[in-house]
């Protein structure tokens, strides 16, 4: 390919709405135009790595006996009633009415598509373990669409569903999809990531895991236990929150004047209390009934949304403008007394303090050697609380977790039978009777595979693209192309190494030195190969890796097998 | 692959709602499953199928210096509005409004797209001429899906966008797309396929082509010139229809009596007169304003719709309970005298002939001798009469046309500037001008593509895919898998030609040797291998062509590369 044919524009400036590295780089580099908020049309060299990536996933998805499906992109809105979800998701899934007046869903996942394909068909036990996937494009309505392809309203990407007739199948299974979304993202050139255990959200099923890449620009926090000898790992969302034990011993409950003195730094100062003797109280409201919740929990933690979701079983939402109509008084709230019409959940990090500070529903007054036992009653603690730096790690009991920041590359589930149950897929068991499949499925969004990847490894001028995704392997870029000699042997050097069967971008275009490699950088291929009148003079060329981690020159006679085993050389990097 | 781990079940019945063989070959041979209306969702044997025409496409297209994009499913709908295709598009475009109540589409082809993608860029006319094309899903609401994949409402399409400062740039390079769609429709098996001029319908601009699979199953009708030197073959959509001369002298123009005659077939019983010196009378009336159009051409001769559209501007529908009210006597409507409330059109078929015989434009009576320029005036005469068998070819003036039914598997157009001028697109040319681009535009559906081949290409048991486009090249039939010994040199043979990278499909199922060939046959798969207790006994393997143009056996020993060779045979039919 010849950079000059090549439809894109490369430029210096950051567009102002980049807030993340890929974003810009991506934008500036030519690999992909705005449509509209979350939704891009791809240039050839965005196009060449979705591809690359694509055949990587491809690969690993055929090797773990895979088969390839092609599922509709819009479906009628009668299979996603079938499962529950036309109504349980929201306004993420758009939907539509066709000329016949049939209601549509865009796919934003495929899980009640895979249990049509698949019902009338497995209906033995014979018939199962089997897996099926696509790679094909979504729509889900994000209300929050940023950072380039990190997070986009339309996407490519891989889903998978696989299918059981036991448990104990279906994570044998899971562990194999587990190491193949290893081998991928490595393969794919991927560093830094890691699983961590995570919340099913509206897949359903128990256990699932995010694949991560870790980064601080991800948008998710993960709770990782630095003890050597121990692999938890866990989005915050689900990780448990283990605290230390708080040293004190029983007081008398006192209250105290502690005019305009709302939050627990306020208190620590006024009253000189330790955050980790406080008690807190953080208001949230329900959805659906717009009704109160207030959490208690230890001053130095944070509510883990997630879990409070789940244990409520209803979603939430911070609370704001709470009123003394609801029965509390804001900045004040404790749970001695507490008398407002809200829901009350304790966690679990409250218990087995003797002695607390904490609000005294009552303007300006705190208490503080609370007793929760004494005080209280006894109210049944749940973990709602946020895992935290420090904090204690759930399987080596160690002090260990320390949060990171996540983007999130891929995810598996255990789905178990919420759909084969909801859509009445049924096979006959070896003893004869009905039963309902268990499933799993397993995504991993193309687009955004692409962007963490440039996201970790670039520079302030470009990608650096791992030679097994980059959009090609090397890059010739010819210095003076109006020197009929130099360009000659460019020209050769670009028709031998295509004619091996090499993928190359050849830049013969008659512009600065300086602009050229720009460009060059900005394109990110992995092998750089510089032809000009000085490098002919001496009968060389120059030869580079993009990652900086080569710079030499190669005699001219044979060059092509040298700049060969360069580029094998880098591919090893990745076997 | 193993037949045993594929999902998808192989059935004798054909299905009910299947009228063509593509259709119900594929859904007896477990290729597709029906969702909804025109959409299907595709097993593994036809996602293969569609995965090599897809490279085939490829790589045709990157030869003519094509570059792979990607643009969005779902566009904001002032892109369309833009174009002015937002309004001029009817139901068959899926619109939705998105969560923030911003106006959606789901494209059904992307001009808008690739102007989008361009404009910004390529702005002086050294960037030109430069190629764009996507793989993707589109979604049109079609009122008339039908023929399994034939025609469907969510289809993959391949379509391409030329860009040309030119229009013999333009054209220049629509001769080399033509040529690229020969060597896709050849390497993907088609055998009997002709390109015809074809309407450019809501696609705009002027010179453009079909490529049509010739098969009686055809939803269009296609005029050939069947004199050998002559190439002249269109749409009949768009065929000239040149008439033979009608020999006939001037006469007196006389009522006569012709109670209950109102076809022109009643005509000739009853009064004698040829079909071709009768003029009829052909009612529309216009969609917008139900206005009635009276069409009068040769008798023997069938109303071309779109020629009658395009001539009017306008979409019409055939009238039906026309009325006195309009003006007109049903069964007796003729030029002469003629006062109803219509707009009248003359098909050149009436020209120059010297006497016809017509309706009197009253209950029961018609004229015979009826001179159009002595009784009528001088009508313009336009041509919206439909082509005929016989009639004669406008290139060669030999009477030769022959009509044959197709199916559309490819078109290209030239579009000129109706996108680039409607969204402003323009560049600097030489000159220092700024001028709109010249486009082209051109699409393959590749599942419809895929059911096609399969059309052409079958017998009564199943698709005889090309080895070019098969799911497998390779089928091993292990009879008597019971038989260790069987089962030992069918699983050498299965491991051996996959680590040769051969594509095999494998089936070891115990059962009957004739459910397994039925299922062979419904896989279609060009090779088949038989191992047998038999064969085994002498050493051989059976080999045979899913065409039936071979059938032999060869030494166990070496099976493997006797069996290559064959492949390589089938593949150098196809280059």
């Amino acid at each position: 390919m010849l950079v000059r044919n090549l439809l894109g524009a490369r430029f210096k400036e950051t567009p102002k709405d980049c807030q993340i590295a890929s974003h810009a780089l991506m934008m500036k580099g030519g690999y992909m135009k705005f449509m509209c908020a979350g939704s891009y049309s791809l240039f050839t060299p965005a196009k060449r790595i979705m591809r690359k990536i694509e055949e990587i996933i491809r690969e690993e998805m055929d090797r773990v006996g895979g088969q390839e499906v092609l599922f509709p992109v819009v479906m009628p809105a009668s299979l996603w009633e079938e499962s529950g979800r036309y109504t349980s998701i929201g306004s993420e899934m758009a939907r539509f009415t066709d000329r016949n007046g049939t209601k549509m869903v865009l796919g934003m996942t495929h899980e009640e598509a895979a249990v049509h394909l698949a019902r009338d068909i497995a209906k033995s036990y014979t018939d199962f373990p089997f897996m099926i996937y696509q790679i094909q494009t979504k729509f889900r309505d994000e209300p929050r669409a940023r950072g380039g392809l990190i997070r986009v309203r339309e996407f490519t990407m891989k889903d998978a569903y696989s299918f059981h007739t036991s448990q104990s199948d279906l994570e044998g299974y899971y562990e194999r999809v587990y190491e193949a979304y290893n081998r991928i993202f490595r393969r794919a050139g991927v560093k830094n990531f890691i699983a961590v255990k995570s919340d099913s959200g509206m897949m359903g099923g128990s256990v699932s895991h995010e694949f991560m890449l870790l980064t601080e620009i991800g948008e998710d926090t993960l709770a990782v236990c630095e003890n050597g000898d121990c692999d938890y790992r866990a989005n915050v969302e689900v990780a448990d929150c283990i605290t230390h034990r708080v040293e004190s011993s029983k007081e008398e409950l006192r209250e105290v004047h502690t005019p305009g003195v709302k939050t627990i730094a306020d208190l620590g100062k006024t009253l000189g209390v330790d955050p980790t003797r406080t008690c807190k109280a953080v208001l949230y409201r329900e959805n659906a009934t717009d009704g109160l919740v207030v959490v208690f929990l230890r001053g130095d933690l944070e509510v883990n949304e997630t879990k409070l979701r789940n244990h409520l079983g209803v979603e939430v939402h911070p609370a704001s403008g709470v009123q003394e109509e609801d029965g509390v008084v804001p900045g004040f709230v404790g749970p001695v007394g507490f008398s407002g019409k809200a829901k009350v959940v304790f966690d679990r990090s409250l218990s087995g303090i003797d002695s607390l500070c904490c609000g005294a529903n009552k303007k300006d007054y705190h208490f503080i050697g609370m007793n929760i036992g004494r005080d209280v009653g006894d109210p049944e603690f749940v973990e709602v609380a946020k895992a935290y730096n420090g904090g204690i790690c759930p399987v080596c009991g160690k002090p260990t977790i320390r949060l990171f920041r996540g983007i999130e590359i891929g995810n598996i589930f255990q789905l178990g039978t919420k759909y084969t149950k909801s859509m009445d897929m049924t096979y006959v068991d070896t003893d004869g009777s009905r039963k309902n499949p268990i499933m799993g499925c397993y995504g991993i969004g193309v687009g955004r595979l692409c962007a963490s990847v440039c996201e970790e490894q670039h520079d302030a001028y470009g990608p650096v693209w791992p030679i097994t995704i980059a959009p090609w392997e090397i890059e010739i870029c010819c210095l003076q192309s109006e020197d009929g000699e130099v360009k000659g042997v460019a020209d050769r050097l670009y028709e031998n190494l295509t004619a091996r069967g090499r993928e190359v971008l050849y830049d013969d275009r008659d512009i600065r030195a300086g602009a050229m490699f720009a460009d060059a950088d900005l394109f990110g291929i992995p092998v750089r190969v510089v032809v000009s009148r000085k490098t002919c003079d001496r009968q060389v060329v120059e030869i580079s890796f993009r990652d900086k981690s080569f710079k030499g020159e190669t005699p001219l006679e044979g060059a092509e097998n040298f700049i060969e085993e360069k580029v094998k050389e880098l591919y090893a990097r990745y076997l």
